[in-house]
């Protein structure tokens, strides 16, 4: 049973955004918007793509933002190290930071999602198992979905479009559970932060991930094969 | 007497911004931010190259972004005619509204601004003599601005980065006024749509500038050329 709501979903590629995909591709069409915004992992998209095709999206748009010179961050300057103490291990935001990062995404979202009469834009963002980034929280997350009532024609008109992030308060464990249910084909998704041909086992994406399977009891495909 | 507030200034090349652009440049440093999106005016460009070049900026960034296609509006789509009629001559939006474009270029100047360690954002919406796009009112500002503060690191700390939009409440003949105090150069500004060799005199924004012109009193050397 496919519902009626069109979305705009926001697709990186990683185990998050694929699962927030297949909940939203249950509630109706879907039209995925892809960053890619010089980061290091490349290797996301091509698992985008893939995801995108596997649910049967109307529209996958990849928007290639070349803000890497723009943005202070490990990701995207391959010059600086990835770090690999855990999450917030030195007490500070991680290297991996990209400044005002959900904030792009968000904003490019709103635009698309207006301009096709979407009606929600879906998101896989966690305060969970996270690395501490500022716009991953749920305040965040209340204080754009203001400016999406503001900032838009249908919000004005008392319509506004609805910002879904179903995963904001699960463990890792809990989203791989909820993943499972939807049958998420976790073979095609890319957590990595590295961009190696397989995952580094590493960085603080892979850590997260292991730790998440793990405590779930589902094997990683990604690790089995 | 420059003060040292470092600033981002998101800059068009049109005749608010350049005013926003001197004003900030009295109270420091400036990173001027120009985002050409696809639109047809693509002669702003050169206007906001001259602008910082003018002004003396630190740097100046020209984000090239492709998102024509992902943004219904008259100002990307060649193929849609501009509206003739004045603004909200039809009681609703003009199809020169870009859905979402202030909130994503200040998404992106936030970005630019915490990489950069700016303090503040300035930028030269109107919501006077203005076409009724949302995203140019003060509420809309007020809700970015608790964006601003959620999703940065300074913010969180308790230093958000600000965002001013001096020009807000002023009628464009007032923001002409205020030009001419900051010694703007009106003749490198640009704020045609239409995309010509000279301004066409006809759509809503050349309406607008040379009834603000008018109202002040002065001559609009980019007319009187």
């Amino acid at each position: 049973m496919r519902g009626t709501e069109r979305s705009v979903v926001l697709l990186s590629g990683g185990m998050d955004s694929a699962t927030v995909l297949a909940a939203a591709r249950r509630r109706g069409p879907v039209r995925a918007l892809t960053v890619h915004y010089g980061q290091r992992h490349a290797r996301e998209l091509a698992s985008a793509r893939r995801l995108a095709r596997c649910f049967g999206v109307e529209a996958h748009v990849v928007v290639r933002l070349p803000i890497g010179p723009l943005l202070e961050s490990s990701l995207t300057r391959p010059a600086r190290r990835l770090p690999a103490g855990g999450p917030g291990a030195d007490g500070g935001l991680p290297s991996t930071y990209v400044p005002a990062r959900n904030t792009i995404f968000l904003a490019l979202a709103l635009g698309y999602a207006e301009s096709t009469a979407s009606r929600s834009i879906w998101l896989g963002v966690n305060a969970v198992d996270y690395s501490g980034y500022p716009d991953c929280r749920p305040e965040f997350l209340r204080a754009f979905r203001r400016v999406a009532r503001l900032a838009t024609r249908e919000g004005v008109e008392g319509r506004p479009i609805a910002i879904r992030a179903p995963l904001q308060r699960l463990s890792k464990a809990e989203i791989v559970r909820r993943g499972e249910r939807l049958k998420v084909p976790w073979q095609w998704t890319w957590s990595c932060y590295a961009g190696g041909r397989r995952p580094c086992g590493r960085c603080d994406s892979c850590r997260l991930r292991a730790r998440g399977f793990d405590e779930a009891g589902v094997v990683d495909p990604l690790l089995d094969g």
